[in-house]
């Protein structure tokens, strides 16, 4: 099996409050949007991410009734390309109803991060991290960042 | 804030077991293998998944103290370009020692799918989707299926 991620799909207990927080509180704009059912984004090259009802998730992947899914940690990089722009952004993403986790710092690789979660509790991380290049082609090079 | 995802970071109960499932199950190559702490794998364009302890990630991620964070569900999709080749990768999953979820049906959309977790839980959805094209600067055009 290929390395390979082509949809990340978030399963939502209010997909309305999601769709308010991308679109109308982080600017995002849709690539396709299915009021009331699903709003997919485009977040990288050939990569789509969905806001879609936990319930629909649930019945969408499960066969068999099964007790609640669990969902171990999970996080959702979002790398730029200086502190600055972690500190704006971290702003922003409180501004538009995003939930305060843990505010901009340096961080134990040596770059500069901050996490926040989204309405439904998803998890991001918004990172500079001096040690990541991306290739024109796409491959990413992770080298050790000097402190 | 920019529509982007950079690292998809799986904070996992057993790092030994996620390592063995990928690399050794599903024979991914790592990117970057820091023993004992994470593994990282090139899964797009631009795009890394790691497999790094969930101790570690909720460490990396609170500031303060949270009684345990959760998770609300969440799968990530590998798209692949016939029926059949959902049916031989979901074989090759189970076989590699993921937990099989929904066996090869079609799907709702019109196309046809399946959903296996990792070791972790971590719920990963093959699908072959007729109407998803990747165009070459890396856009993605999502249309309908006929059924």
């Amino acid at each position: 099996m290929e390395a390979k991620v082509d949809f990340i799909t978030l399963g939502v207990p209010d997909l309305a409050a999601a769709r308010a927080f991308y679109v109308d509180g982080l600017g995002w704009q849709p690539l396709l949007d299915v009021p009331g059912e699903i709003t997919f984004f485009q977040v990288g090259h050939g990569l789509v991410l969905s806001v879609f009802s936990r319930e629909d998730l649930e019945d969408d992947a499960f066969a068999v009734e099964l007790s609640r899914h669990q969902t171990p940690p999970l996080s959702l990089s979002h790398n730029v390309g200086s502190d600055l722009e972690v500190e704006l952004l971290y702003a922003k993403a409180i501004e538009a109803g995003g939930a305060p986790v843990k505010a901009p710092i340096r961080a134990a690789f040596g770059g500069f991060h901050a996490y926040f979660a989204d309405p439904a509790g998803f998890l991001w991380e918004l990172c500079h991290n001096p040690g990541w290049t991306v290739a024109p082609d796409g491959t990413v090079q992770l080298g050790a960042v000097e402190d």
